[in-house]
């Protein structure tokens, strides 16, 4: 049997314009909600220096909580070649700062974050943050970024759990 | 008239696999090579992990060179979504690291680039590496991409140069 302990993740949804965050605990199979928020960045400033702004936030972050694992949505490709740069340049951000501070980071894509929150692969945005005010009672967002956030949070703790619980089998 | 200083100015061609480097210092019109080179990652990694050996590998480049100013290029979207993608992610690590260490980073299209070194907006890689060579008779480079990124230096240099001329113009 493989030891339980306490795993605290670090969800990221991340964008140019707004970066959500969100921290939750997991104990075997229960879950509890840490907390959430946003990384905005000032679009009258050039590039650099908004890019250097979701850094500085998201560090800040790192640091106030503590995780040991990070998890980031797998930007979705769109048809339009400059937002998806301009999406790229910030996801490039926020895979960047968890590395420095020494976590894994594991991606996952949209329909894989519906699937672990909703049940099924597809859903819209009001689906996903009711259940995670169901999964999560007492979690709090500010804004849909930051729910977005807690939901990559609450899929990497299935996600790893399966892993680890296929490791243990393997091992027996 | 503005005083003339040695400005160091650090040029950066960015990839995920290859982001080229080259630093060039500047005093009026004269122009002198310093250094460049190549940071790479490991295709092997995931992609956090690759991203910060781009940002381990530039910073060292800063700490090492200490430019005052730095130039990135504006990466080319073309029609491949999965490619803009992995550029983004390099590109914003590329302009980051320059910010977090307190310098101001400049972009430039190709094109811009391409009519400083070369006098028109179009051209290929080799004429580029031909009119570095004769701006720059000592520059080396190890790979294109260096190659790209002292011209994306020395383009920053004849803009900075005109923005500053413009300024003690105005100010007369």
């Amino acid at each position: 049997m493989f030891q339980e302990r306490i795993i605290r993740i670090v969800g990221i949804d991340p964008g140019l314009r707004r970066t959500g965050w969100g921290v939750v605990e997991t104990l075997g199979n229960s879950l509890r909600f840490v907390a959430s928020g946003t990384v905005t960045s000032d679009n009258k400033l050039d590039l650099a220096s908004r890019l250097r702004q979701l850094h500085d936030g998201l560090a800040q972050v790192i640091h106030a909580h503590q995780p040991h694992e990070a998890a980031v949505e797998q930007t979705f490709v769109n048809k339009d070649a400059t937002a998806t740069l301009k999406l790229g340049q910030a996801r490039g951000v926020a895979m960047l700062v968890p590395a420095l501070a020494g976590l894994p980071v594991a991606e996952y894509a949209p329909n894989a974050v519906k699937k672990a929150v909703i049940g099924v692969g597809h859903g819209d945005k009001k689906q996903i943050h009711m259940m995670v005010k169901v999964l999560l009672p007492k979690a709090s967002f500010d804004t849909d970024d930051a729910a977005d956030a807690i939901a990559i949070a609450i899929c990497h703790t299935h996600h790893r759990q399966s892993a680890q619980a296929r490791a243990a089998f393997a091992a027996l």
